[in-house]
């Protein structure tokens, strides 16, 4: 059964070209079925009349709403259960320090079978270039696979390149990824992606505010990257060109206070321009493992990075003296102290001192001819 | 004519194993020629004599001196004009500050005709693993020359791998390279830059503070890291393993005050792991370029990087609304005003004023069935 408050949202999501700033403030003022009635008869406050007078005599609610069923999609509306407050409250609070793009959406078009605020309690948005190289599209799908092998849910924009090599990892670790749409749930875009989408809508979750039916349009891809950034408590930039939709989303992840973090290239590589230019203004994080993504967006104390133990050396713990009379020694031939003493320049009484040390620690013997190196 | 200074400066560099910092802090004080005698005579404060008593016997200053000239290298002491006394200062002042391993040599040997303080006034340490790969060489050989041809001095250390790349590079360039040995300076090591060595001599300089006949050690590798850390007035490291000599010569230059840099690589690369690590925990600025390398050691308004130009696009420039009308036109056939408003959602009278925008910036124009939008 479709209830009065979704049918009211489904209305003002196709009246209104997110994001619609007022409307969103209106509604939450006066409640969305309210919202809806005095939209449509024009009685709303001027900020709310420019976003809403061009299509306020649109009446397609239910009929999107049917629509979306038919490819397995629901509404979910600020007062569900699922609804994701906390991972939109950023967008709240700096639409209310004055950014003006800033809003939360009025409601989510949600494909899959997920319950979409838990799928995104521990989430990491991972962003880069259409034109991705074989190199971003491999770390991508290596940071997709990892960190949904940790639990983690992968948030993309199922576009070609890094997006989908994102989604696809998450997918064959079985774990969960949402793809975020600037078009309708009912639409496949880009089209090659078609069976990529159903595959995210089965194991995980295809999202969007725009209503069934809507196009992707330029202008929509950067209204939707507001939510890829807000969704994940972080977002990587696996690759990203000079001028590139991921630098916008970047963008707008620091703008929300979100952590945002790049993956280096090479510096012959294009696609690395925009996240060696992030690197470079201090605006990211570098980061080459997926250990060093969920350290740089997990809670304090917990999933901090164990770095690979470095090869050790036998001469490791060595100090300074010590290293000297150990690089005096030679393994062929047996020296005297004193002479140890002259090639390293260490004083004699201290390697004197040194010399049975190292003996001790299997480093130096003795023969015939004085102190030798041992082999390691 | 080999002067007093001279030969008690290579007395004291043969005696004293580098870093010698209570000697240097002696012959200071009481002057290169007397410290010599005093160091000979036992006479010395209890610090000089850990340094100097183990080899306080040896006399081969004066051969040392002539073995030199047999391969073309002079002996610099801070007396003289060329002594690059501007250079050291960070390793004086940080000595001072108590860094243990901080003080500068007590002289150098050069070979090669170039004046050492001026080719050191304007130069950039390039430094890596040996162990390079193909990348790190080629980004090395591209920075060496380009800071070359911008006149900038290369300082490295004259080993495989990064170093001889950056020396190769600059020496292509027709420029200044310095190489800073752990060795004597009539020695060639590796034995496979011994032509490389030559050439560097040629057109650049080799300097050491090591006496000739000396062989390189490990523990004279970390010490001669300090040089080439305090020689360049920024380091760059361009690709370092986890565990590598260049990231002590990397720390030592942050440790010095001096302007800390990385080339990032692919993340899959190990050798590249130093350089993340060190851009990770905020050590270092990334570089992408030798104009970014220049920009970061520059001088203040001087070598500034110029972004190249983004790609313009015909719409670049237009405000959130007029995109959205132009993003609702369409190529095919025209619309009326209204029918615009609702694509976009933009109110019909705005509609009706940017239009006629659009349209005198060639984005738009009329058509018989109404708006349409221009090929660009």
């Amino acid at each position: 059964m479709m209830d009065e408050e979704r049918v009211a949202c489904a209305y003002l999501l196709k009246v209104a070209e997110p994001p619609a700033k007022a409307l969103v403030g209106f509604a939450g003022e006066v409640g969305m079925v309210d919202a809806a009635k005095l939209v449509k008869a024009g009685d709303v406050p001027s900020a709310v009349a420019d976003e809403t007078s061009a299509r306020k005599h649109f009446d397609g609610a239910e009929q999107d709403l049917a629509v979306a069923a038919e490819v397995g999609a629901r509404l979910v509306v600020p007062g569900d259960e699922q609804w994701p407050a906390w991972s939109l409250l950023p967008l709240t609070n700096a639409g209310a320090r004055g950014l003006r793009w800033a809003c939360p959406p009025l409601g989510l078009w949600v494909r899959g079978k997920g319950k979409l605020a838990d799928s995104l309690q521990r989430a990491v948005s991972v962003v880069g270039a259409r034109s991705a190289t074989g190199y971003g599209e491999h770390v991508a799908a290596e940071f997709g696979f990892g960190l949904a092998d940790r639990g983690m849910t992968v948030v993309s924009g199922a576009a070609y390149g890094i997006d989908g090599a994102a989604h696809k990892g998450a997918l064959r670790a079985g774990g969960c990824t949402v793809a975020v749409l600037a078009c309708g749930i009912d639409r496949a875009y880009p089209a090659g992606h078609s069976l990529l989408l159903d595959r995210i809508a089965q194991d995980g979750l295809v999202i969007t505010e725009y209503p069934p039916g809507t196009p992707p349009g330029r202008h929509r891809f950067l209204v939707r990257n507001r939510l890829i950034a807000a969704l994940g408590a972080g977002t990587v930039v696996v690759e990203a060109g000079q001028r590139s939709g991921a630098r916008n989303t970047a963008a707008s992840a620091a703008a929300l206070g979100r952590v945002l973090m790049v993956v280096p290239g090479p510096v012959t590589s294009p696609m690395s321009i925009g996240c060696h230019e992030l690197l470079r203004e201090g605006l990211a994080t570098s980061v080459s493992s997926v250990a060093e993504v969920v350290e740089s967006v997990g809670l304090f104390g917990e999933d901090l990075v164990t770095k690979p133990e470095a090869v050790a050396r036998p001469t490791d713990g060595l100090d300074h003296e010590s290293l000297r009379v150990h690089e005096a020694l030679e393994m062929r031939a047996g020296h005297s102290a004193e002479r140890i003493a002259e090639v390293s320049g260490v004083p004699l009484q201290r390697v004197r001192a040194v010399l049975p040390a190292l003996e001790l620690t299997g480093l130096a013997d003795r023969c015939d001819s004085g102190w030798r190196r041992v082999k390691a």
